[in-house]
Order: C-alpha cells, then sequence, then structure tokens
C-alpha cells in the first residue's frame, strides 16, 4: 500500500511565505459577513494540524479498500463500503462540514478558501469519500443565497453540521453539457409547492447510507417555461420531507433506479435518480435556475481542479517511495550503492524526470490553487454581505482563474498519475500497489463538472472573447510582467526563468489577440483554438507560479534555516522552465494553426460507419 | 457496445499503394525458407478478408464479456472468460497461428510481417484474447533457432497448430528491466536434463484452459555460472512432460500460485509461477540464454507497439460512432441540424481535434508498422536460411524501428485511448459503453515487453550512441529528405509538409550529434535526454510517413476514384503536421536540457519519506 502524509510544510509555505494568508485572513475579517472567529495564523494552523491527523489515519486506510469493495446497490439502496459510515461520523464529529459556512445555521464563519484547502488533504487521503461532503458544499451555498429564509433555518443547520447531505443533479440521460435540453418537470401543487418528474443521471453521491437525509437540488422546467436555458428552475427535493424545526417526514418520491460501475472512484456512489411526482420547493427565481446554479460554480470548480493536486500527489508520494526502496540496474555514470545489489530506481535520470514532472505539477498546481482561492473568500465575503457589484468584480476575476485551473490541472493530474503506474514498472498496472487506482479515480476529473472542452469555451468564448475582449489575459500578463521585470538582466538561473516568464507574458498576449481577431469572422475558430489555448494559458499561469515560489525561495534561502526544502523548490522551478514549460510551444502552435485543419473533413470522410 | 470493422480498406492502402506489398512478398518468395506458397495479393487478401471475419464475428463480442468475468483462480488452475475456450477452437481450426511458420513443422510458411497484420486486427477486435496465441509466438521463434531438432520435431507441431500455447518467462519478484537479478536456478540431473526451481511474475498467459499443454521458455542460471548477466541460460519447461511423438507425460512441478489482479487486459491470466525442481531442457548454450531470448525481440516488441494501434483504433471507432449520433449544443457558427434538437457532437471543432487526434495516431501509427514489418520479413527470412550476415544487416535495421515504434506507439496509444473516453464525456467513464476499457487494456503497452524508459535508452544508448555513433538516425533522414525534397518549392498544402518534413529531418540530425557529443563526458545525459529523444523521433517518423501517405493519396485522386478516402488522407496528414508534430519542439527542447536539470537535486530533497 502506497505511504501517505498531508504536505503541510508544502502548504504552509505557499501560505505563510509565498501569497501572504495572514494578511489575507487579517485583511477578511472585520467584514467577514460569515461573523465567525477571525482566522489567525494559530487558529489556521490548528485546523490543518487536525485536519491533516484526520486525513493520514482515519481516511486514507480506506482509500484501497474503499475502491476494492465498492459501492453496493440492493433494491434502491447503497451502502457505502465498510468504513465510511464510521469515518463519516467522525467527520460530522470533528465539524469539519462546518468550517466556512455562517455561524447563523451553525457554521464557523471561517474563510471558503480554508474549506477548499481542507479538501484538498481528504481528497488526497480519499477522494471518493471526499466526494460524499463535498457534493453538499454546492447544495449549501445555493440554499444560502436563495432558499427562503425557513428552509435555511430548518435546513442548513443539518447540512452544515454534516448530518445531512446534499447533490447537485443537472445530467440526464439525454444531456450532459447542453442543459438545454434538460426535460424533467416541476408542476405547481397550488400549496405553493411542486410535484418534480423525471430522471436525472450520473449523479455522484446520490443516494448512500452515511447520513439520515439528502437533499437534492434539481434542474426542472415549470409548465410554462420557455425552450431551452431560459426555461429552467432551481427546485429543493429531499430524500425524506422535514418540518421547520428539520424533523423527518414522509419517505419523498424520489428513488436510486441504480448506481454506475465505473472506472474508478468506486466508493462513490454515482446514481440514476427517478423523480416520480415528487415534493420539490422551488428555489429562486422561477426559470432563472441555471442562473442560480452557476452563482457559486466558478469555487464549486477550482474544488474539482484540486482534484488534479490530489491525484499527483497521491501518486508521486507512492513513486518516490518505491524509486528509493526499488533496485534496478547501476547508474549510468556509475554504481552509485555499491553495497547493494543495484542502484536505486532514484538514481536514473528517466525515473527523475517522470518524479520531478510529478512534483511539478503538484507544488505548481497547488500554488494556482492558493493564489485562486483567496479571490473565492472576497466572492463569499462579498455574497453574504449582499455586495453585488464587489460579488460580480470578484466572481469576473476568479472566473478568469476557474476553467484554466479546473481543466489545465485535472489533465495533468491525470498524466501524474499515469507517470506513477510509469515509475512502478509492471508493478504500477497490478492492484497490489494502488498505483493503477489513482489513475483509475483521476481520470473522471476531465469530465464531470464540464469537461476540458467545455471549460476551454468557456474560457476562450466567454471569459475572453465575450466579457473581456481579452482584459482578463491583459490583467495576468501585466501581473507577470511586474514579478519578472526586476530580475530581468541577472545572469544566474532565476534570470533566466525571469525572461523565460516575460516572453511567455508578452506571447500569451499576442496570442490572444490573434484569436481574437480571428473569431470576429469565423466563430468555429474559437472551439478549434479552444483547448490549446487552454493548456497554453496553463503551462504559462503555473511558470508565473513557479518563478514566484523560486523567488520566495531564494531569498529564504540567505536566511540559512530549511535550506534543502527551498533549494528544491528552486531546483524544481527550474526543472519546469526547462523540461515542461516548452509544451506551452506546442499548444500555441496548435491553437494558431487554421480552422480548416479541423473542419474541412466531411462527416463521410471520417470514416465509414462500422 | 462499441462497434467494430476491422480496417480492410486502410490496410490494403498501406500494403498495395503505399508500401508496395506485391513487389516485397514476390521479391521475398524465392528465397523464402520457410518454404510456403508464395504470398500473392490473392492469398494475401483471402487471409485478411477470413481473417477480418473472424476478428468481428467471433473475438470482438468477447471483448467486453472477457472484461467484465476476467479469469477465474481456483487451486492453481485458470478457467478463462466464457466463450474463450470456442474462439480460441476457432483460431486453431482457422490455423491462424501457423501463418508465418516453416512448412516443415506444420507451418504456412508465409512471411512473418502477415502474422503481424492478422495479429493487429486480432488485437483491435480483443487484445487479451490476442494475448494467449501471441505469446507463443516468441517461445515458438526460440525453439526454431536454438531448440535441439529431437525438442523440434516433437514440441513445434503442437505449438504452431495452436494445440499447446507458449510462454516467456523473464520476470522476477525482485527484478523486471534489471534481468542480471535474476535467480532462478537450474541444477543438471546427470541424464541431460536439469531441474529448475525459482518463481517468476507477471507471466501471460502463464496459465489458462485453452490449450492441453504450455511450453515455458524461462531464463534460469546454472550452478556455476557467472554472477550478472552473462550467467543466465534458457530453458524450456513444459507444463506436462511429452515424448519423442508430443504425447503428453506426466505433470511437471510448475504452478501457478495466483494471478494478479490489474487495471485490465482482465482477460488474459498474468501468472505467478512456481518452478520446484522443474523438469527443464537447456535451449542453446549455457550462460547465452539472453542473447537467444533477444534474438528476436525486436520483432516481438513491434508486437506490442501494434497493441498501441489496437487500442487507438477501436477508441476510434467507438468515439466516431458516438460523435456521430449523440447531440449536443448548436455549432457555434449557426444550427446545422435544424430537424434535431442539438446538433451532432461531430459539428464541434474540439470533438473534430479530439477524433482527428486519434484517427492521425492509428493511421500514422500503422503505417509505420508496415514499413518496420517488411524489415521483419527479411531478418526471418535470414534466420531460417542461417545467413548470419543478412540477419545482423536486418536486425539491426529492425532495431532502429523497434523502441521508436515500441515506446512511441503505446504511449500515444493510451492517449488515443483515453480521448475516446473523453468525446463521450461522463458516459466515457462507465463500463456501458467499453471506452474505459480500452484506456485500462492500453496502459499495460508502455510496461511489458520494456518500459518506454527501457525503449528510450535501447534507441539513444544502444542504437544511435554506441552501436552506430547516429547513422541510424542518418539513414532514415536521407529518406526523409529524399521523399520530401521534389516537393519543397511547390505552393501548396503539400509543398508545406514536404518542407516541414525536410525541415525536421535536419533537426534530428542535429539534435543526434548534439547528444552523441553530450554522451562523450557525460553519461547520466543519455538518460536524461533519452525518453524526450524517442518521442521526438516518433513524431519526426510518424511525419514521414504521413508525407508518404499524402503524396499516394494526392496521386490517386487524380484517377477520380474513392475520392473522400483519399482527401480524407490528405486532411488527417494536414492535420498532423499543424496540430500534432508541433509537439516534437517541445520534446526537442528538453532533450536538450541540461542533465543537472535532473541529477541536482538531492535524494533527500524529493521530499521527507512519508
Amino acid at each position: 500500500m502506497i505511504p501517505f502524509k498531508v504536505p503541510l510544510r508544502d502548504m504552509r509555505f505557499l501560505m505563510n511565505e509565498v501569497f501572504d494568508y495572514p494578511s489575507h485572513y487579517a485583511a477578511l475579517a472585520p467584514q467577514n459577513p460569515a461573523d465567525g472567529e477571525p482566522a489567525t495564523p494559530e487558529l489556521v494552523d490548528a485546523i490543518l494540524e487536525a485536519a491533516a491527523t484526520y486525513c493520514e489515519e482515519v481516511l486514507a486506510p480506506l482509500n484501497v479498500s474503499g475502491d476494492r469493495e465498492g459501492c453496493q446497490f440492493h433494491q434502491g439502496e447503497v451502502r457505502t463500503p465498510t468504513g465510511f459510515k464510521e469515518a463519516y461520523a467522525q467527520f460530522v464529529e470533528g465539524g469539519w462540514q462546518t468550517l466556512a459556512f455562517p455561524t447563523a445555521y451553525g457554521g464557523q464563519g471561517l474563510p471558503m478558501s480554508l474549506n477548499l484547502l481542507k479538501s484538498e488533504m481528504l481528497g488526497t487521503a480519499n477522494w471518493a469519500f471526499n466526494m460524499y461532503p463535498g457534493l453538499s458544499v454546492g447544495c449549501i451555498n445555493t440554499l444560502l443565497q436563495y432558499a427562503p429564509e425557513s428552509i435555511k433555518q430548518s435546513c442548513l443547520p443539518k447540512l452544515i453540521s454534516g448530518v445531512w447531505s446534499g447533490t447537485m443533479c443537472l445530467t440526464e440521460p439525454q444531456c450532459g453539457s447542453d442543459l438545454s435540453q434538460v426535460r424533467t418537470r416541476a408542476v405547481p401543487t397550488g400549496d405553493g409547492h411542486y410535484t418534480l418528474t423525471g430522471t436525472k443521471i450520473f449523479i455522484s453521491s446520490g443516494e448512500h447510507d452515511l447520513t439520515e437525509n439528502i437533499i437534492h437540488i434539481v434542474l426542472a422546467r415549470l409548465p410554462d417555461a420557455p425552450a431551452g436555458t431560459r426555461g429552467i428552475s432551481l427546485f429543493l427535493v429531499p430524500k425524506f420531507q422535514f418540518d421547520a424545526q428539520g424533523q423527518l417526514g414522509a419517505r419523498n418520491s424520489v428513488h436510486c433506479a441504480s448506481i454506475e460501475h465505473k472506472m474508478g472512484i468506486h466508493a462513490n456512489a454515482t446514481a440514476v435518480l427517478n423523480f416520480d411526482a415528487a415534493h420539490a420547493i422551488l428555489i429562486g427565481e422561477p426559470n432563472k435556475g441555471l442562473e442560480a446554479m452557476f452563482t457559486f460554480m466558478n469555487t464549486a470548480r477550482i474544488g474539482t481542479a484540486i482534484q488534479g493536486i490530489c491525484h499527483a500527489e497521491r501518486s508521486y508520494q507512492g513513486a518516490l517511495a518505491y524509486a528509493r526502496e526499488r533496485r534496478s540496474m547501476r547508474s549510468l555514470s556509475g554504481t552509485k550503492e555499491p553495497d547493494q545489489v543495484a542502484d536505486a530506481l532514484l538514481w536514473h535520470p528517466d525515473v527523475r524526470r517522470m518524479l520531478l514532472t510529478q512534483k511539478a505539477i503538484v507544488e505548481g498546481g497547488r500554488a494556482m490553487v492558493y493564489a485562486a482561492v483567496q479571490i473565492s473568500d472576497r466572492v463569499f465575503g462579498a455574497a453574504w454581505r449582499g455586495d453585488h457589484a464587489a460579488y460580480r468584480a470578484g466572481d469576473a476575476e476568479l472566473g478568469f482563474y476557474t476553467p484554466i485551473l479546473k481543466g489545465f490541472l485535472t489533465e495533468l493530474g491525470v498524466e501524474a498519475a499515469s507517470l506513477g503506474i510509469q515509475v512502478y514498472g509492471g508493478h504500477g498496472y497490478i492492484q497490489e500497489h494502488g498505483m493503477e487506482q489513482i489513475l483509475r479515480d483521476a481520470r473522471i476529473a476531465t469530465l464531470y463538472e464540464g469537461t476540458t472542452g467545455i471549460q476551454a469555451l468557456d474560457l476562450l468564448g466567454r471569459k475572453v472573447i465575450l466579457s473581456t475582449r481579452g482584459q482578463c489575459v491583459r490583467d495576468f500578463t501585466s501581473r507577470m510582467r511586474r514579478l519578472a521585470t526586476p530580475h530581468l538582466l541577472r545572469t544566474d538561473t532565476l534570470g533566466r526563468l525571469a525572461r523565460a516568464a516575460w516572453w511567455r507574458a508578452w506571447q500569451w498576449d499576442r496570442l490572444t489577440w490573434r484569436l481574437l481577431w480571428r473569431a470576429r469572422k469565423d466563430r468555429d475558430s474559437i472551439g478549434a483554438a479552444s483547448v490549446d489555448f487552454l493548456m497554453y494559458s496553463g503551462y504559462v499561469m503555473m511558470a508565473h507560479c513557479w518563478l514566484q515560489q523560486a523567488l520566495v525561495a531564494e531569498k529564504a534561502l540567505t536566511q540559512g534555516q530549511d535550506a534543502d526544502f527551498y533549494r528544491a523548490k528552486l531546483e524544481t522551478a527550474e526543472f519546469y522552465f526547462s523540461r515542461l514549460l516548452p509544451r506551452a510551444d506546442a499548444h500555441l502552435l496548435a491553437a494558431r494553426a487554421s480552422t480548416q485543419t479541423l473542419m474541412q473533413m466531411s462527416e463521410a470522410r471520417f470514416g465509414a460507419p462500422s
């Protein structure tokens, strides 16, 4: 079984040394409308420590057994794998769901970023488990923003404590990305309620035995709703009805018809839910459901971006342990361990290439997330305060990061997980070491919460072209240049890194202009360039984050403490710029290639139907 | 379930139009020592047609059920999935194992390439099944070359008919790539036989219920053997002993201790074999086992390279069918199917990008294989004739292709399989459509028969630097230039492709010189550049193959027939050069990066042991 330790030292480096979370939290505190204790460094540290212990001791050991046993479905009920109920009870007892929600409903009123950082730890230990409380977060945020106060009073304390859980029900058999095709219908009953009928599929955590109730947030159409996405409303459909005090009542007519047999995340139940005139409560305004659903979508998607880092981290820890202990052949530059039958894998340059690729992805990706979730804190602060202008500004800023992080980091998470297998050789392909599970679990991340293709259209089509005419890129590249400029004339490694970052910033602007220009007359050019533009953006943004880390590490090295840690940051940054960032060139050229290279082929020429 | 059709039109295009197999086979025939009928175009075509029918009707339908049921292990016996025994009986009855082996032992004496092309069809239909007869091929070839005539007489007719099967037993728990650590021991009994003791793992097709006997070819050490790879001998260890007529005798003491639980290829049994003073026969000379084992390694590895194409083809067929039938959103450039609720996925540029990536990989990769296996024919011809000089020359030529094809095509096969999932969105992640199985099955291919890292060291360290000082690259790049030069001044698309190919040929030479130079003083630089050099070589070699196909297609278009087919070739070539070949740049830069970027990090700086 692969070992697991929460990378607290790396997390603290980003929080305290790179992104100055203490000041960020201090600035947030006075206006924190969730109204909890201030997130002092001591409190934050205590939370991280306690979460790490829970992850290492309780969740991580259930990761492999959860995969092998999987969820069992029997007559509408789902049994989670052995140990999950107990682990979830400890989750509730520890108050781990309460961190970032308002104290008025039983939360601790801490910043949302803390919840996301906690979620990285839980997800690295056991992603399938993390999805049970994880799905609740979207449900809670939606209710906090749109539900009538009576529902908030009855529902939220249960959801926030974790005694109940929640889901988001969007996908139907005929539609996933294209929600305009939603067919589920809700009919008013005359008493202010609705009856909801339809089938939802791919509902993560849609049925399970961890909580006494499950609150489904469901997209459906009212009888008089316009066609398309403008006729979709949002409903709350509980598994068990409840009264004003949150006491459970009748079983509602929403039933789990089956759970999917999936490539991975076997321990999380992906449910087919049949709603058969189920009792439903309208949330928010009629026909504005999609808008409501997307209110906190940016933060939710960052929650999925984190999955890329989780699997990369876990896979790196496993691969590194194996590379240290497994001995194979002698180093090309001469025997390194004469007392051993052969040299450890870690002596071989190509094994180092794989490990450093994983390390650069994990630590570079984590930095991207830690930068973005600070914006999340501002977005949530504004939302709870009802400051619409501040919310919109923050959300727009976050909206630039979201598709890049979600698309790019989940793609790289899959790569890192696959490299972890590769380091193990044939031993990576068998269940025994747990490495192949990481790839199977990671593979979902580029699909749900909007595929990479959807993220890319959101980034290039909506965020870059439609909403900002490229301004969002220019804002970021200005920051890149500001960071790099003071170091451009240096003759050492950091000078080289700074020049590369500066140059990529310029190139990113230029690519953006080119694509903006082309999209004026050629709409297909957006989709033709989008994924390569997203991947390009990801590599360049990660370069910026590595330069940030390298500059901090360089300074810290002069203090003389923890030299190995800081030197590793510098060396990983150098590796990233030398060996991974060049991939941006391939994406640049592909993004610039003509639309015709994709569109000229007629349907028939793709090949005869088989 | 995903549909499946053997791509006969594509195969014939390569055989008859691009690589002129009719002439190649005609030139081979007079000296064909396997002494069968000449491989006339009519005979070849009849074989391809019959194999296609068998694959589509018998093997393909067992692919998904075989994965779900898997192999069952019980008290040393392995039960293959339902239907495999019957399908294998049909395989034997059809004489499918006999194609390329000498008539003297019951073969048909046809060229080895035909066997490899047949193996692509079988593998695309059902890779796990294909591995049962596939592993026999290495065993048969080894015996043909090294076994005493009495063993050939008793053993080979059974193996060649397929009534028996064979394995290759190299890996042990403590060693895979590093065979110098082999511990299995063979002790002479005094009567010319040996007793062999040890444990072998990861033995594909190592135990099953398809054949009445299994012949294991086993690496082991004699009592007085020198340490390391120079002390390894080759033994034949039968599951059941046999007499001179091939009649079965006593059960030998080789037993299957368990089979592995793997990520994929569930229908192929990966056995742990315990040899407990098993009756063994020495094959070839003492202590020269590794040499014997590697005699046909190049061809065997091309057999694994084909796996990349198999999965890419199957995944492409599945993804294309889905992209034609699934409807989601409207095309960015305006509604394309007004009568439908939404436009088919195939209208969306990014879906086309994914499909064309798969198509370019499959058809470009297949062309690489079809070029290489012609050399295989010459190698085998020379080997059976006993013409050592011709064998060595042919094997050296093939040896340049082998690591590139094995490393590059299996890596791209994994990518193509993953893209097939991506086209399906969430539906790709569930078992139902069979797309996730393709990725799970494909993932093994970069690991066995030498990992990508091992292939890369073989290519750069052995083939390019040690054996030829770069001459093998220069030979290939001269061919590239000869093909491209006449078209350099053209102003159309093909001119652009020709110039790109010409330029890459020059760049490949230059990169090779640079790495040769660097390796003189820095041995680690070989391992540091190797995988990027291999991937770079793969992309450039594939570009050459696409230019070849494009030039043939252009000429054929002037004949006016089958225009869609040839236009598709041209358009896929253009796609490849515009959108995939740029990746070569990233590998070029990474291959040129300093060794220090990998080697400077101390062991401790990789991170604390967790």
